[in-house]
């Protein structure tokens, strides 16, 4: 077979497993939105997806489909990505022995009904044993996909390509040393400057759940949410899905007293929509090099948006107006710069990592990735988790954790064995900061455009520079040269937020 | 492998097929009711259900599955059934040539998309190559599956198992007799009794379309869909699908101006939903025998929910004062029996099937079924089929056929190779007349029950008799055997439409 033959075999082998991996976004996004509440749907959906499941995972290990990654040797150098990355796909699914995928897939599911007790129950003992299990396993795992490399490395990149724990421990300590510092004079401060003590116009209050919705919904679509690729609909928990860059199906929930929460979930979860939406569906549609690069980069397009647009001063003087129009009593007095420091107040440190700000985020992120390498790399044993959770909560945020399930059970992840995927929340905002600086540097009436709700410049680079970009690099690091000019630099994170916080609370 | 292993062996490789067939459903009717409509989420659907398509194909001639069945030798009857059913199943995937399937697959995208371009151009010379492509790749289809017998009879037999040409010869010729009496005398008269002449309470007004939509929705919650099992949504065509028996979805459309199209529309796909969630889900859940029986006994359940229930004079005692209550000045003075006959109208003769009442739609179905029965004998040349049609138009219901895309082309059924699809729609009619004449003498207070709104007498009968039993039954014959003690007998239908009409024209 001539080698473009090949290639066009592989690239049509890869579509139909893209294909019906499309379905499962499907069943998965009908599951938490529209299926019925009878106990026979669920048990028929979920019979369904581990059947579809099972054939995408026989597809994905299909001897002719390794053959054909083996020989396609295609020219341009997208293509040659794409190959890479169907490679890397392949490897990690072939190298498994069925016993081990097997053994992943019951402790999955055993895994997350037991944090599930065992967080009901707030007894970490419950839940250790399953944990000791999965760090074998996905250590054992790590071994066949990369002999002799780091484990924690090898787990680490299957949500950030490229990533290690060596380059981590390069940017981790710079956000630490950063933001333990800020959050100490934050405290000492009552307030923002702009707000009396206790004060915030964005929540606390009752804002109307369909105007709430209505104008998140607007201002979705003035983003460039495209409703012609996408749905938005309400669930409990939002989430963005669906089959693809065509049809990407958005969620969002609203509460009474608190506008913030709708608001700024609805545009965090715009962002991952605009960048699936974003993706190639012409000449690499299906294809590897056209998924998103990693946990990491999503998470930056959507905290970019959430925090570098929406949190920004800018963006209050285009919210305000809407928000005079919307809930006209409510924001009667409100100023700009009211409005602005509600959205970005720094509450009492959270024990809960879901309920953390801006600011105190990375510490929990921090912790975590501590937590999993030294787990990882056998240099902390189950049982002292607990331990050294409240212990590192202690030091770098001075709260006492009550008991496990506000401390090491407050996360699902490790009930499934993603070490690894903690330390992407903090890289995507990391990459959110630097991207944005770029996008400044090569828009210049950027943060005016913002004021006036003009978002489609800013979409547009990000659509060029990142989202159509797909998974052509190997690292996050590399498409941050391609986009920022250099790779990841935790001084662009640092300077946002001793900015931003310096100017807030006048430290 | 000992037979009882062998057959529970088999039902888990059935009941993957199932499963995955239920995710096919699934992204049929989110097709239908939820996709954006952008061209690359169609594109992707597209093709994502065509990959799928091909999983479940693969499954289904797989030749494990086909030793399985040989092997297994279940002792329940309806084991035996279940059994029975696959074997059908595999037959006729297991013997088709994978060239075959692809002459086919390809065909049926050509031949709709032909067949809408020949209807637009209303000129058959346009289609004649394809149905004539069809025609003869049936009756190779047909002979590969059941060598040397009837062509008709075995696709026949794939959407009414068991019915045969020469069974419908004993029954179809009693109704064309009746039917074209009884138009004759209809249409000598003005307008039903309780009618003025052009009078009709339920269109030609302006309804409310959400007061049609909120009544509907409770009309179809009291006779029994059940929302835990399914959903109800609105599409531009009408239809029940989803994934399975726990998860029913049917959707239903509103038109301002006439009240009845909503209504009947609503509770014609209440009916086909109560057949799918009456299913079994237990012992038989994803087996071939929990499947509805047919094509025709599918449409027996609608029909006899609009027709037997909807139409009748008790229903209509039922529904006034719902109507009064929605509608309160459009039904201030309308008298039950003009509720009734309103809804019963007999109208010109349309040329058009889906447009036929009650009284002319059997003529529509005979005229096809004596055209297709021609056809896969031979009888009949493809080119003399837009001739033969109007004169038989003419023969039977006096119309005349202005050109073939309100003639010939009209229906999308022949565009895919469906020969012996249309029979099914005059079977279902005549089943459900027959079934509820079983259900009027188990349920002597059956009348005065939907009078007063009860209908869970019905439902739960025909749950029984009808909706479990699923496939048991090797044909409709059987099946109406044991539901109402003899096989399908025209007279029911006959008699049906003699009373009614001629009590509501006083023939």
């Amino acid at each position: 077979m001539a080698s473009d033959d090949t290639y066009e075999k592989l690239k049509e082998k890869l579509s139909e497993i893209d294909c019906l991996s499309s379905l499962a976004g499907l069943a998965g996004w009908d599951e938490l939105t529209m299926m019925p509440p009878g106990e026979h749907a669920a048990s028929l959906r979920s019979k369904a997806s581990a059947a579809l499941a099972g054939v995408i995972h026989q597809k994905s290990v299909d001897e002719e489909l390794g053959r054909l990654i083996a020989n396609a040797k295609p020219e341009h150098p997208k293509d040659v990505a794409n190959v890479k990355r169907a490679k890397e796909d392949y490897e990690r699914s072939a190298k498994i022995p069925g016993d081990m995928a097997k053994k992943a897939a019951e402790l999955q599911s055993e895994g997350y009904q037991t944090w599930v007790k065992a967080r009901t129950a707030k007894d970490f003992g419950m839940f250790s044993p399953i944990l000791g299990q999965w760090v074998e396993l996905v250590k054992a795992r790590c071994e066949l996909i990369k002999p002799g490399e780091d484990a924690f490395n090898t787990s680490l990149d299957e949500y950030e390509r490229g990533m290690t724990a060596e380059r981590l421990d390069e940017i981790f300590p710079v956000v630490k040393e950063c933001v333990v510092d800020l959050i100490q004079k934050v405290y000492a401060k009552e307030s923002p400057v702009a707000l009396k003590k206790g004060e915030n116009v964005v929540s606390g209050g009752s804002f109307d759940v369909d105007t709430q919705a209505k104008l998140s919904k607007e201002i979705a679509l003035k983003l460039g949410f495209d409703l012609e690729k996408g749905r938005l609909d309400v669930s409990v928990h939002p989430f963005t899905g669906g089959c693809g860059p065509g049809d990407v199906r958005m969620t969002t929930r609203y509460k009474e007293n608190d506008l913030s929460e709708g608001l700024t979930g609805t545009i965090h979860e715009t962002g991952h929509a605009l960048y699936e939406q974003g993706r190639n569906v012409t000449e690499y549609a299906n294809q590897p090099v056209s998924r998103a690069h990693s946990m990491g980069v999503h998470e930056s397009q959507s905290l970019l948006w959430e925090r570098m647009v929406a949190l920004s001063p800018s963006f209050a003087t285009f919210l305000l107006p809407e928000l005079k129009k919307s809930f006209p009593k409510e924001f009667e007095n409100v100023t700009e710069a009211q409005l602005h420091a509600s959205l970005n107040v720094v509450r009492n440190p959270s024990v809960i990592r879901v309920e953390a700000d801006e600011l105190t985020y990375p510490l929990h992120i921090l912790l975590r990735t501590e937590l999993e390498i030294g787990l990882m790399r056998g240099e902390i044993a189950i049982d002292d988790l607990p331990k050294l959770w409240n212990e590192k909560m202690k030091q770098y945020l001075n709260v006492d954790i009550e008991d496990d399930s506000r401390g090491v059970l407050q996360d699902v992840h490790w009930s499934s064995g993603a070490f690894g995927y903690f330390p992407t929340y903090l890289l995507g905002a990391m990459y959110a900061c630097q991207i944005f600086e770029a996008a400044k540097k090569a828009l210049p009436t950027l943060e005016d455009d913002i004021a006036k709700g003009t978002f489609a410049p800013l979409r547009e680079w990000l659509r060029v520079n990142v989202h159509d970009r797909g998974s052509e690099c190997d690292s996050a690091d590399d498409l941050l040269v391609l986009v920022t000019g250099k790779p990841l630099d935790a001084e662009a994170f640092t300077k946002y937020l001793t900015e931003k916080y310096t100017k807030l609370y006048n430290l």
